[in-house]
């Protein structure tokens, strides 16, 4: 079911630099209506893809990331809406990103692949609408990087944008965010196996470093309590080994995450990923005045965050909740007490899965 | 003003293993009175050393890494107290570690120095107090790890303890204590000059890894407060860079601590003090009932805890308050509102050091 579109027009990054074409693989699910008007984008977090919903033929076990929330019947309806999954620009499952062919050289990008952002993805993003002739999304949806998408599409095209799902999101990443950004970008570029980005001809992988990058990422995506829930401090063997084996539970997780993560994702996407994270202040240009940046945006939100959640806290949603206030537009917003850390946001729970299908119920097509 | 004292007596460790003698490095300030009354035992958390307080002649930018809390007249005045700080066994600064000879081979223990534990450490130190001829301290403090041998001591010994100040501590690591020590071995062992260990003859040191260690550390060390507003999102540079370079100041202060850490710090260290952390539980032979744990102590207890920290969070230390007043032990307890993390411990705030000020002056001599 995923496909692949092609965008011949150059496309300017924010950085300055010129994309040169670029295709975006998608999925969509449901069918647009005559009048055009129930198309839902949802926008991916780090790891995640196009893949939303369901699963393709012969290969059950690979199940789309959100399907529990996108589908028949499902909190976001795929008889009612025309859902869009998209794969990031810069991604490495499918859009064009460092794996692929750059047409200067016809090697691999790799490592001279631009730093994209939020904002270029918007763009790209909104050339994939025009070619599903989809003048104006009914919703946009997202968690985490995938609410910075979903924010950002309200600032960068108020038109296009009726209703905005921000969830488990920040307006901007805090020092602590950035610093745990920084480690793994450090554990990443300082593998030996990296080569500065180009090791796809050399035969090998910066595995070591990805494994890294993935066990920081996991502990911020779990807090400190479902941790201890989920695993305590339960041994993996008998007795304490008083050797550097595995003795807890929890180690053999974040291992195992670790190695699946580095088996499979393309460490050039993750440093670009995280620095898309970073960047992404729609504040900045507006002296750090959230609510004038908001301003221009037309969409009704819905923001909701979790209170197990530390990475981005729900502080952080009530800092956006209260700068869309205070530009006086329609918002909503669920603080959840779900004990899932960051990672609620994609698990089901009766109060979350019950806004998001009542919200979703109440939007006119 | 660092002495050595070596013990020709093997050393039984609780992992079995028995360590035929070894140094311990020292340093004492003030005197010891003719009673013997007024030693005070100072333990060390993860990267410090026996050089508490002073500077030596020549070297007056090393200051002692608690000076502000040790000395004449101060908090932990040693006009009054003959204090003692000691490099733990399994160190990097003196006392006998990965990097001594191992005696069976005349090469570096490395990769074979066994695994120690905080119990191993009290032992280590008891031989001590016994060679400076201190058959009771009036008091044994610590911060962090330093606290659990504070705790620690009043179970081994409790007899020779009648002060016990436990700060910014836990009785047992959570999961996600454990997890990110987890990925700062795993950044250690997967470096491909740790060699198992066995680097020191190789003249290579896996910089690589204990370089992301200590950034990680760093970053459990601050509170994401105290990394706003020491760092906010300022900028390095001119403008965002859009390559992988320094953007923000936060990523130029966690990569100076981890160039500067890995400059002097040993990873065969750094991955025995992890381990000890994680192993530390008193209460894991009483069924997970610390009040039984604790039942054999006979010091009176100063708990200190500090609102920011998320890595000993002031929940931890109220465990061990509930459990040290539910077996009828003497405590009292500090909550401090400072916005320094977990590194508040080691930090002036009035109301800190007024407090310890107050507890070391009522002690009696």
């Amino acid at each position: 079911m995923a496909q692949k579109a092609r965008f011949d027009a150059p496309l300017k990054l924010r950085s300055g630099t010129e994309l040169p074409g670029f295709e975006l693989a998608y999925e969509a699910y449901g069918e647009l209506n005559a009048a055009r008007s129930n198309a839902v984008l949802v926008c991916h977090a780090l790891n995640a893809s196009h893949h939303v919903a369901g699963t393709y033929a012969g290969r059950e076990d690979e199940v789309g990331w959100w399907d529990n929330l996108v589908g028949p019947g499902k909190p976001l309806d795929t008889r009612r809406f025309f859902v869009v999954g998209v794969n990031n620009l810069g991604g490495c499952h499918g859009s064009t990103g460092p794996m692929s062919p750059n047409p200067a050289t016809g090697k691999p990008w790799g490592g001279d692949f631009p730093v994209v952002t939020v904002e270029d993805w918007v763009e790209s993003q909104a050339r994939l609408a025009d070619r599903l002739g989809i003048e104006r999304f009914a919703a946009v949806m997202g968690g985490s990087l995938g609410a910075m998408q979903a924010l950002q599409w309200t600032l960068s095209y108020p038109e296009r944008i009726r209703h905005s799902l921000v969830i488990a999101a920040t307006a901007r990443l805090s020092a602590q965010n950035i610093a745990f950004n920084e480690v793994a970008r450090q554990a990443i570029t300082t593998d030996p196996d990296f080569n500065g980005g180009h090791y796809y001809d050399k035969g090998v992988v910066p595995v070591r470093g990805l494994r890294i990058a993935r066990m920081i990422g996991h502990i911020t995506y779990l807090s400190d309590e479902a941790m201890m829930g989920k695993f305590g401090r339960q041994l993996r063997r008998a007795a304490l080994g008083f050797d550097f084996d595995i003795d807890f539970e929890v180690e053999s997780y974040l291992r195992y995450q670790g190695d699946k993560f580095s088996s499979y994702f393309d460490a050039n996407t993750y440093l670009r990923i995280t620095k898309a994270l970073d960047y992404f202040d729609p504040a900045a240009d507006f002296d750090g005045d959230l609510s004038a940046a908001v301003a221009r945006a037309k969409a009704a939100f819905l923001v909701v965050s979790f209170k197990s959640d530390w990475r981005f806290a729900p502080a952080r949603s009530r800092e956006l909740v209260k700068a869309l206030l205070d530009a006086r537009k329609i918002v909503s917003y669920l603080e959840i007490d779900a004990p899932g850390g960051h990672d609620a946001f994609l698990m089901d729970d009766a109060r979350y899965f019950g806004a998001l299908r009542a919200y979703f119920g109440n939007i006119e097509l």
